[in-house]
């Protein structure tokens, strides 16, 4: 079965046998490996030693992502979100019912924030401490291009949480280059190919030592997960976390180094996608986004307009050729989505197409622009 | 090498084996899974359907014990905690920093509070609607029992939490005796004999539902996670979980039933606490509680007064012999701790007490009784 739901993603055999074992947390000999994996994934970030940390978490992407809201927008801060999808969507109320004030920049899911958006959005409210953006956006696949929103956060003298959840180690993220980024947030299951079960946010030391007392919760603040590591080390976890993920996400790293890193692995997804892109065009299919807002990880496309389409049909018709994806949509109007991402080749792409063609016939979809 | 840390427990093979494949967590092959899991324990928790839900969250122990404080003491309300060991600290200190108004009920850690002393607490305070019990205590090994605190809780009228993360599945709880019990928390790593990942709440539906609204934290909602059973399915999971936790404590569930439920386990988890104690008192070494108050979960020790005795060489000694316990300890005093739990037999236990004297005696500790 091919996982292209994303995620969890597809993993390679090595890393997911890497699960398989009893691993005590704390022990002696289990440090280095966490530790390690706290320099590696720091280093993708474009983070320098000394200036920024790896601060783990237990759980999912959204957990990452409250604890850096919590912990980053003080109680008196105010914190504008770009909302241009479903998960900007989920930011916005993991922030609101955290108790922060928060402001929705909205705009289409079909393509990213402008700068020029950012920047009248903090013009106009000079009380706003702090943007966050989505890097990717899973909900339909645009990219929010830290690049292009960054600088104009720092021109207006505010800080900036990335939500790189579905993107990072894929897409390029700099910190060095940023220092307007208080924080980028990511997980263990997506583009670096691991498990799921724990999220990261490599964070600036500065912001993360200023922001102690704001989180208002011991779980979610990362300024303590800081205070944790240098009180017991950079090999110690702060509560017991989902270690055997741990121990696989270290093969995944190692995979990752392999392939060639952060452009690798871009140039692979951008293959897989360009294919899958392709291919469902071929078959008659309309994607949800235009060629030049695509990103690299997902494939949003309309459902078919035929009546013979249903959407747990067509999943289970796919799941029938080996080819599983995701059984809903987080777009507005009925789409379904395919994943580009995980340990999967542009030639398990050229299979995906073809069951994607199969599942269809199969159906008796004939209709196929846009219902 | 066999873990004693305890947890993450030591696992059956075939427990750990179920880790490691890649699962879709929302596919429809995997609902039925993770429905029945909710249902399993469920029954293990003594709950009764229409009236008790299993509600599961990311994380570890502290993450669902934060959850249930939040979702269920109001703004308004206030919690008093039996602080009668580390654990319960911890408790203290996550609702403190929740915003909770907070009693503590101080104790000593070497025997359980007792149902006078929450009594009298709750006489003296009628603002406390909540009160929280460790149900075993992994800092000393003592257990605070449901049995004897729910009455006195119930008679005054008061609602109660109670954190069962180390004692889950071998201590009993019947939730269909204790109306007076909002929820009953544990995870999947300790006396079930699964690996880490996953929080369980079991908890009653007309409480779960009053309280929406209370948390402050969609992520720690436990309301919310409700409503989404409801609106989602009950094979669905709110967010991203670590999903082969969840496959592999499907496996760990049917060894439980398989061995004889919650009663087997009991039996032997205090089968390897007798070999263990009567084990560490033959070898000069003094238990740190009296056996009166001794839970069949984690004997702790005290540190030997020998100048030769130093924890860590002491924890390397016992790896060398196979043995893994904490190299860390919980209570005032020097301490250390070897858990009877997990997927562990007698004669493993005497195994640890042979492999406990060699160490000692490769560290030249003769003088064995309390520092």
């Amino acid at each position: 079965m091919l996982l292209l739901i994303p995620g969890p993603v597809q993993t390679r055999p090595e890393t997911r046998a890497a699960m398989a074992q009893d691993i005590a947390p704390w022990d002696n000999d289990f440090r280095p490996t966490y530790a390690a994996i706290r320099e590696q994934v720091r280093a993708i970030a474009g983070g320098q030693e000394g200036v920024h940390a790896t601060l783990p978490l237990q759980g999912c992407g959204h957990f990452i992502m409250e604890a850096a809201i919590r912990t980053f927008v003080p109680a008196g801060g105010k914190l504008l979100i770009a909302q241009n999808g479903s998960y900007a969507d989920r930011a916005l109320r993991l922030a609101t019912e955290a108790g922060r004030q928060v402001v929705a920049l909205p705009g289409p899911d079909t393509r990213p924030v402008t700068a020029e958006e950012i920047s009248a959005a903090l013009a106009a409210d000079p009380a706003i401490s702090h943007v966050a953006i989505v890097h990717h956006e899973t909900g339909s696949g645009i990219v929010n291009d830290p690049e292009v929103i960054g600088p104009a956060v720092r021109a207006a003298g505010r800080r900036l949480i990335l939500d790189s959840v579905s993107a990072f180690g894929a897409l390029p993220v700099d910190l060095a280059a940023h220092p307007e980024i208080d924080a980028v947030l990511f997980t263990s299951g997506k583009c670096l190919e691991g498990l799921p079960g724990i999220g990261f946010a490599v964070a600036r030391i500065d912001s993360v030592t200023a922001a102690a007392g704001n989180a208002g919760s011991w779980s979610f603040d990362l300024s303590d997960v800081y205070q944790h590591a240098l009180r017991a080390g950079w090999g110690s976890f702060r509560f017991t976390p989902a270690v055997q993920a741990l121990a696989a996400f270290q093969v995944a790293l190692g995979i990752y180094a392999a392939e060639g890193g952060q452009p690798a692995r871009l140039a692979r997804y951008r293959e897989n996608m360009r294919v899958l892109r392709d291919g469902v065009q071929a078959l008659g299919l309309t994607p949800y986004l235009d060629a030049r807002h695509q990103g690299p990880v997902i494939l949003t496309v309309h459902q078919p307009a035929d009546p013979a389409f249903a959407l747990q049909p067509f999943v289970d018709a796919l799941k029938a050729r080996g080819v599983l994806i995701s059984n809903f949509h987080n777009t507005k109007v009925p789409t379904f989505r395919i994943g580009c991402i995980g340990a999967i080749t542009p030639d398990d792409m050229r299979g995906a197409v073809a069951a994607i063609g199969g599942a269809l016939d199969a159906l008796g979809v004939r209709q196929r622009e846009a219902a």
